[in-house]
């Protein structure tokens, strides 16, 4: 990416308002919160392995939503519809109805990374922080409660009765704050999700991941031309938005 | 109301796992902070009676949202149709669009009761706590940053497209945690609100305001005996739930 000149960076800093942030993998470790979980509960099964799998079903069973193919379905539903799809090959048919609760709410117990509570702690003072996530309100909720997460707003797909990509999501955030598209930044570690909010309008910051699929799986974080911003973790965001 | 034995206050605290608090009136001074600034603003109107005016009108205007006469609308339009219509009698047709703009937002800037910042933090080391108002999240999250009000989750009408006391809107509060509606508690300063509220199998604490129309205007706040709780103010229900 260009960087950005100091005027340029001044009149993105004046012009912000609300910082809306990607959640799994961007916030919090959703490959290792899971993996870790499953050693401790059921050490016999690949931990990293099911969460990767687990994930995997996340977007076609979305899929299925924006197709019309199911109605409107929360992220906890989805994850419990592509859970029971993976006991059989997992050796985890033996779990009964509490355990299997238990566990689908695993992602309601995401840990933040280490930078996370700390940088929106900065970020607040100066900016509206929200979240914008494709999991549902209680999810969102029992997980910031539960991590320290300081949302000002804790906004969802659920709010918007869609999910991102949809431009109902990103202008949905613009619109609940009244403030034009380009007063919004998405921050995200997906690029998809980036491209996405900045055909509606949104600045974006991109934040490096590297590790969303595992220590053993990084994944290539090199910057994108098209990202307004772009940070090694929260704290790095902080930095360059002169918190 | 009939005091709680003791093992039925227990019972209470052991099952209610969310609070939900009516915000106008309940949680913050609508009318202390608008004629605090309207004292400011335009010394020559009498900002109580302004104050009260702009209130009465708004529960005709959610009327006209209910009856299916207006579309869905957020209350930060409606009291703009309100307000629009006081500007003759309290002599303000002067001002500029930019001025009513900021007078109307008056109600993003409302201050809490002098309890309420501190009892919220008490309640939420134990219980989840949100909002829910008819009021729009935009105004709830600048209200709650400006105020300091530390919600885990702001909830209005506007995520459930309905206002309060349509059921859809407490109902809404335990399907968005995944709870029974008797593990909700609804905590407001009105009668009506809880008596909806309860109608629904919500659990409700009234909270006693009785300054919320001006210190020359006490409301009754006598108890009554259809409320699980009673308290004088948010830090006596924090006493109550063992806070």
């Amino acid at each position: 990416m260009e960087p950005l000149t100091p005027s340029s960076l001044d009149e993105l800093k004046a012009s912000t308002q609300v910082l809306a942030f990607d959640i799994f993998g961007t916030v919090v470790d959703w490959h290792g919160s899971i993996m870790r979980e499953m050693q401790a509960l059921y050490p016999s099964v690949d931990g990293s392995a099911f969460a990767l799998a687990w994930r995997v079903g996340y977007q076609p069973a979305m899929a299925r939503v924006r197709s019309g193919e199911l109605g409107w379905t929360r992220i906890d539903e989805l994850h419990r519809l592509i859970l029971d799809d993976l006991l059989l090959k997992f050796d985890l048919l033996h779990l009964n109805e509490s355990e299997l609760a238990h566990l689908n709410r695993v992602w309601h117990r995401l840990e933040a990374w280490p930078d996370s509570v700390a940088g929106l702690h900065r970020l607040k003072k100066k900016f509206t922080i929200c979240s914008l996530s494709n999991g549902n309100l209680g999810l969102l909720t029992n997980m910031a409660k539960r991590a320290g997460l300081p949302w000002d707003c804790i906004l969802s797909a659920e709010v918007f009765r869609a999910y991102k990509p949809d431009p109902a999501t990103y202008l949905g955030v613009a619109a609940t704050f009244d403030l034009q598209p380009h007063q919004v930044m998405l921050c995200a570690a997906h690029h998809d999700d980036l491209d996405a909010a900045r055909a509606c309008g949104l600045r974006t910051a991109y934040i490096e991941r590297p590790f969303e699929f595992g220590a053993s799986q990084p994944k290539d974080v090199s910057p994108q031309a098209s990202n307004d911003l772009h940070a090694r973790d929260i704290h790095a965001l902080a930095d360059l938005l002169g918190c």
